[in-house]
């Protein structure tokens, strides 16, 4: 019997869970779910007998040591800091790890130990990062296999609204952290375009948006996100051109969210005098000029040159920005408000279903000829639990598990899902569970030699 | 004979050295200049008798602990970093120390000790801070102690070019360290007005400022200058509903310079990729969207919507930055590519002078009437080395340097010239040296309860 065990039971491993439990029995799998709450993990394993519940700690070693060195590969779905900690544990004891998160530098530095021990760190497994290079390699990898140079290289990516429960002037809720929408984008955001790196301060980011239409989905916006560039090495994008990665929105978002942006109630580096006692509406007056006698809402429609009715106004005024009702946070950051304002307006209702849209575009040079191929891909929630999100953060990663104790990836290291090995079995699989990119391809015109 | 030991022999303390050996002979002190270039020490000597010039490395603990013990006071005018370790060494020898700096978290705690051993910690003693703080509590004062309640407080101050020399397109030279008037107001911006506490993100900054004619040097604009609500302790200004630090400049200076803010050439926290073999105008594109066939200079005019023969175009312009020469800079930040450029451009010549403004405007309630006083001070360079910015920040470190010797300051501990003990024979002296303020006194009106 292989043992695999789940660090973190939160709302992204329901998904994963239940695949992994799915696929317990014919594999003859032993499923170990750990959590500081134990009540909780024993919530996902809903007494299935394949499954167990364990009570965890990060910061208790020995328990880390034992529960590590005692199963075939850790699912770690801690938040990121802590997948360190777990990923060296895992390389001392020669257990193989998955994470759905960032590599990061501490990670990356245990590279050649893993190897030596025959031990896999699989990290970015999940969807954005994870089906994002999956999904792009096995075409772009195509393209280079039939010869085809690429030129062009653009991927966008949006957690949001099903259409179905798309009922506020954002035409967007939460489907995942609140914190990191809020101060998303943060830092500077750089690119390739036609062969020049670009550099967007974050005070610039929401007004440099574009406008495309996804199937029949109808219309959206795009604005960058954060450094593009880096995947030109990630992918091995030699002659790339145009290099661009991008958060998908409903058209109008950018716009009113860049007021908050250009107000500074974005920002959290600092803390709001006296914020417990204060209320939303004098929040927002703390960034607007002192008028005399002028009303809040008239200085908000000065400063953003829009009339009273506009869209963007209406969007503003719906958050209860302009609300007498108290903040009642301690010691918080402009973000932090912004975030405690939007969140109970933003939530997902338990009826409601979240939409998670995915589109590749590549231009490449063929036989003296330039072409285009679009691949979208678009996935609802199937309940409250099953969100967009937690299927396809989660599923990728059970596969990866999967094939790992199947053997049928042999990687070893600290790896990402561009190599082929491990991309096709999971794209494939991926496929049944709804998961899969519908590709469009045209001719952009005869190639000129730039 | 009483010693005074000046640590560090840079542009800054010229003026303070040329005092100190001024008075030297009828005070019968010994002047002992000790700066990590024995050489330059030895310039600023200039052979008097009574001076001495000394080698000094601030690294080395038995040189600090021999150099400090023996001598009565220790003016350092290291950079500010060092200050805590020159402390430290003061409070252990029971010996007196005066910087030009702000007050560190690391000085502040040396109160008590220093309260013990009888030592006083004299910071903030140059121009801005120093003069701000002695010209303000003078007049807060005087004030207070004829039954004024003091409503508005602002105070602004400028270091800029003598109208004389006054020939660039911005009305402006560098006349202190280059570096932080290029990050200048990174962060967040506070400030009271009426009563409501008002923030400033730092991409809006330069497009909040006042207009202001000063005295008859015409016209200047102001802008906020960070944390202004930490005076309100300082001054201790309880009743106090406006409350606003400034920095002058000439006007179009914020409006033109807000470009390179809003483009994000300001940023000091990343590095632009291939700096080193990149044009000023290539580095300048980074910045500005990609258009087929637009040039660099069109791009710009539309960004700024303004026309091309415009001021703000001129200024921008006149910079250089549209210029095909190479940066030839490692690794640099934005910010550090835009004081390259510029450094050459804003250099003050050998025959030019500089000019410090400080103007305070203080509202106040009086038998029932309001009233307003403005009080001015304009300083010009005398030279090359005498520098408005050296005088200011010298001559009233080296006033309190000799009123401590002479016992005149009693006060002990860690201390801001706020008390009247230094500020008045302070303030008294300065005016010898041409550093005085002119006050302008009106009525306002009928004070309405509020």
């Amino acid at each position: 019997m292989k043992k695999i065990l789940v660090l973190g039971a939160g709302l992204s491993a329901s998904s994963m869970i239940k695949y992994l439990l799915d696929h317990a029995e014919q594999n003859n799998w032993k499923v170990i779910v750990a959590d500081q709450s134990k009540e909780l993990a024993e919530k996902k394993i809903a007494g299935h007998s394949r499954g167990e519940a364990l009570y965890f700690d990060v910061f208790d070693e020995a328990l880390r040591r034992e529960l590590i060195s005692s199963v075939h590969v850790v699912i770690s779905m801690l938040p990121a800091r802590f997948h360190g900690l777990v990923a060296e544990q895992c390389v001392e004891s020669g257990i193989h790890m998955i994470t759905a998160s960032y590599i990061s530098d501490q990670i990356k530095a245990l590279d050649e130990q893993a190897r030596e021990k025959g031990v896999l760190l699989l990290n970015e497994m999940g969807v954005d990062p994870g089906i994002d290079h999956m999904s792009a390699m096995q075409v772009i990898d195509r393209i280079r296999n039939s010869g085809g140079q690429i030129k062009e290289f653009e991927s966008s990516t949006g957690g949001l609204v099903a259409p179905e429960h798309d009922n506020n002037p954002w035409n967007y809720k939460f489907t995942w952290n609140p914190r990191n929408v809020v101060i998303a984008g943060q830092g500077v955001s750089r690119f390739l375009h036609n062969g020049q790196v670009k550099y967007i301060p974050y005070h610039k980011l929401f007004s440099r948006t574009e406008t495309v239409d996804i199937l029949d989905y109808g219309r959206f916006e795009i604005y960058p996100n954060r450094d593009s560039l880096k995947y030109k090495d990630i992918y091995k994008l030699d002659g790339v051109k145009t290099l661009f990665r991008g958060t998908i929105r409903r058209p109008g978002y950018s716009k009113a969210w860049d007021v908050f942006v250009q107000l500074g109630m974005t920002d959290d580096s600092f803390v709001i005098a006296d914020s417990e006692h204060m209320t939303y509406r004098e929040f927002a007056n703390s960034f607007l000029e002192y008028r005399k006698n002028m009303p809040l809402e008239k200085k908000m429609v000065e400063y953003i040159h829009a009339s009273e009715d506009s869209d963007i106004m209406q969007k503003i005024t719906w958050t209860g920005i302009f609300e007498r009702k108290a903040i009642g946070l301690k010691r918080a950051s402009p973000a932090q408000i912004l975030q405690n304002l939007i969140e109970s307006k933003w939530k997902l209702g338990s009826e409601e279903r979240d939409m998670i849209i995915m589109q590749h575009k590549f231009v490449y040079e063929f036989d003296d000829t330039e072409k285009e191929i679009k691949s979208t891909m678009v996935v609802k929630g199937d309940s409250q639990v099953h969100t967009a999100m937690s299927i396809t953060v989660g599923i990728p990663v059970a596969i990866a598990a999967k094939l790992l104790l199947q053997d049928r990836i042999k990687v070893r290291g600290v790896q990402l899902p561009v190599v082929k090995d491990v991309y096709e079995p999971v794209m494939e699989e991926l496929a049944d569970y709804g998961i899969r990119f519908i590709e469009e391809e045209r001719l952009v015109g005869e190639a000129v030699e730039s």
